[in-house]
């Protein structure tokens, strides 16, 4: 299977554009605010919502719109998430018409996504005096500027693309993500939108993407908190050509390993930007008794507060390691497990049968300064094996978050 | 029923000695690290554990010894948690030996506690060392040496204790605790010492114990993190007099409130002293389907990293309080949700009906900026009612634990 990484984000599959611009959602005019993904024809969509039972009204209306399983664009607003507002629904619903009349395709399929701060009223008039500029300025090259758009306390944009190759036929899978805080399973991802030009039905897609999010993007954790907003939408437009993908072909399988890269590059991309984040902390569980423990241990180990204040530190400090991985509620023989901590200065094994074991410190501060950092913990009770990524804790998660309103 | 808060920590029961020194677990000899709590007679205990399956080597032989639901005193040391360490339970046993025989008592009969570093060999000459010195200083007014000594990062020592009327005899019920990081439910405490000069069976005092934990040492949360040592243990041994303690009597209902008391004083003091802890935050859960689901809120909001940085900074954003309850999977109608912040500085409601209302920032910021916090959640789903008590997440708590063993 021939997997390529390649440039344009959200517009690297045939058929797509995208623009982000200053609306005024924001106060501060330097920081983009608006972003529109277009598809020229329908597409088939898979999406995944928030698990949080109070959600944006955005997640709502989506919901409605996608009973069919189509749509053909999304308009995000970052600067206000449009939660917990008396008129949130009413406010999401005119959003969609705005821009949908103004593309010239029905409201059902516009979808409408907001992110930022919970609880504050919306005042779409700033969509509703850019949204002529909005869709005029829509381009194959504007994915850049549609990552950025949908940045909150996001310290760089999130865009990954892929090429893969079925049957003789190119695809091209490509996608943006914002997220930075408020991020745990769950539908850990904040926002994520992909584009691909595959042939597919709704109900595959879904299938795939349902799969597949829970390997990657519900593996990342940055503060525990499960956004009310969370949320992935992949849109597949048939453009490059081919036959329409079916499941238990060799074609789904390809195309399912270029929708793995893709959430995975992107949830790795959330993790390492997590707020005040120094480092990336992958956690890589094996010899589980069986997969969904693995994943527990992995995801247990990498949301410890004390792990990721270790790692910020550059602290060996395996027996929180050893705490997380008894207090996960997993089936665990704790007298089998193995610790190693790696990165590109090295590996260091500081844990063998469930105690601890000789190592150089010095060697481990050399691991541990790095900026990303590998928890390889092995359990051997079974093959089971689960990666998850986080990141450190640091003095900067508390300054963003003491004071994020104002 | 009249309880009256009284001095003297583990030693205001009638019986009960205590003492606290540095012996050399610790290298700085400003630092006392050796307690030692002693009753005159063999005590009926109750107690719980961590539920942690990494637990350290005196549970399991505190375990063993509390077979029998009889004991006669408890070792702390601090510095070393004798946890993941291949001989930590023939370190553990070698402890109870020591002390026991020095005090001329079966091993049996004494329990062990060590906090400090997972996985480190403990090295137990100091207590060898040290042992005559520990005995032979003894004494009723010992209690806060002893509280002293069993300090981590804790910033001050923790006691309380309260005497109550029973048919006209006295009795006193007094204790310490430990405990400032890795503090979480499923055995919340950390260490928690009481002792009480009522006569109760092993059966009653247990039942009395199991159930009050549940609503005070388990409610408190620091960080999410439950450590490897936990313990409580509840030392009653009848030397106040009186007739012993039956279930469902007046009796057994004056010295629930008091153990109530006590075990919630400490957990208060154990939040308070939270590892970088600047305030005191306290959840009352009102209106809700029943007591469970009061608890899985108040502790789910009490947790959120995203909610203690808020207190932190004094910052208002309650939709973040809202979003915890989403994610808290209780049964929660959201549409009825109202959150009002309290303190010695006012109360300032903030949301209702689940949705945000006019409020001063001026008269919140007043509120948040003192050093004890309330947040009143109402749900109007029923009458379950529930606290839990935490603390800030502040930059201190980076600093102290992103090297912690150096």
């Amino acid at each position: 299977m021939d997997i390529h990484q390649i440039e344009g984000g959200v517009c690297a599959a045939q058929g797509f554009k995208a623009y982000g611009m200053h609306a005024g959602f924001r106060l501060n005019k330097a920081r983009l605010d608006l972003a529109l993904v277009y598809s020229d024809t329908i597409c088939s969509v898979g999406a995944a919502y928030t698990r949080n039972k109070v959600f944006g009204a955005p997640i709502l209306l989506n919901r409605e719109y996608l009973r069919n399983g189509k749509a053909q664009a999304v308009v995000i607003n970052s600067g206000n998430a449009n939660t917990c507002n008396a008129d949130g629904y009413e406010k999401a619903k005119a959003m969609s018409e705005i821009v949908a009349c103004e593309l010239g395709i029905a409201k059902e399929d516009m979808l409408v996504a907001s992110t930022g701060v919970i609880g504050k009223p919306l005042d779409i008039s700033p969509l509703i005096e850019n949204v002529a500029t909005l869709v005029d300025n829509l381009s194959t090259t504007g994915g850049s500027s549609a990552a950025q758009a949908i940045m909150t306390t996001d310290t760089v944009s999130k865009q990954i693309a892929y090429s893969f190759d079925i049957d003789g036929v190119e695809y091209h899978i490509g996608g943006m993500a914002k997220g930075s805080g408020m991020i745990e399973p769950n539908m850990a991802t904040m926002l994520a939108f992909i584009t691909c030009d595959i042939a597919i039905s709704h109900e595959v897609l879904q299938s795939a993407v349902s799969e597949v999010i829970t390997d990657t993007f519900n593996m990342v954790s940055v503060d525990g908190d499960t956004s009310t907003n969370d949320m992935v939408c992949v849109f597949a437009n048939g453009k490059a050509g081919g036959a329409s993908i079916q499941k238990n072909t060799y074609g789904y399988e390809v195309f399912y390993k270029a929708l793995y890269a893709v959430c995975s590059g992107l949830g790795r991309m959330l993790a390492r930007d997590g707020e005040g984040a120094t480092k990336l902390v992958e956690c890589i569980v094996s010899g589980a008794l069986d997969k969904s423990t693995a994943k527990i241990v992995a995801k247990t180990i990498i949301r410890s507060s004390l792990v990721k204040t270790a790692m910020f530190g550059a602290d060996a400090n395996w027996g929180r390691i050893l705490c997380a991985i008894g207090y996960s509620n997993a089936e665990v023989d704790v007298s089998r497990v193995k610790v190693v901590l790696s990165s590109c200065g090295g590996d260091v094994l500081v844990c063998e049968n469930g105690a601890g074991v000789e190592f150089s410190e010095e060697l481990a501060k050399q691991i541990l300064i790095q900026n990303e950092i590998v928890i390889q913990v092995s359990l051997g009770d079974g093959d089971g094996c689960a990666s998850a990524w986080g990141c450190d804790l640091s003095y900067e998660y508390v300054r963003i978050n003491g004071d994020y309103r104002t």
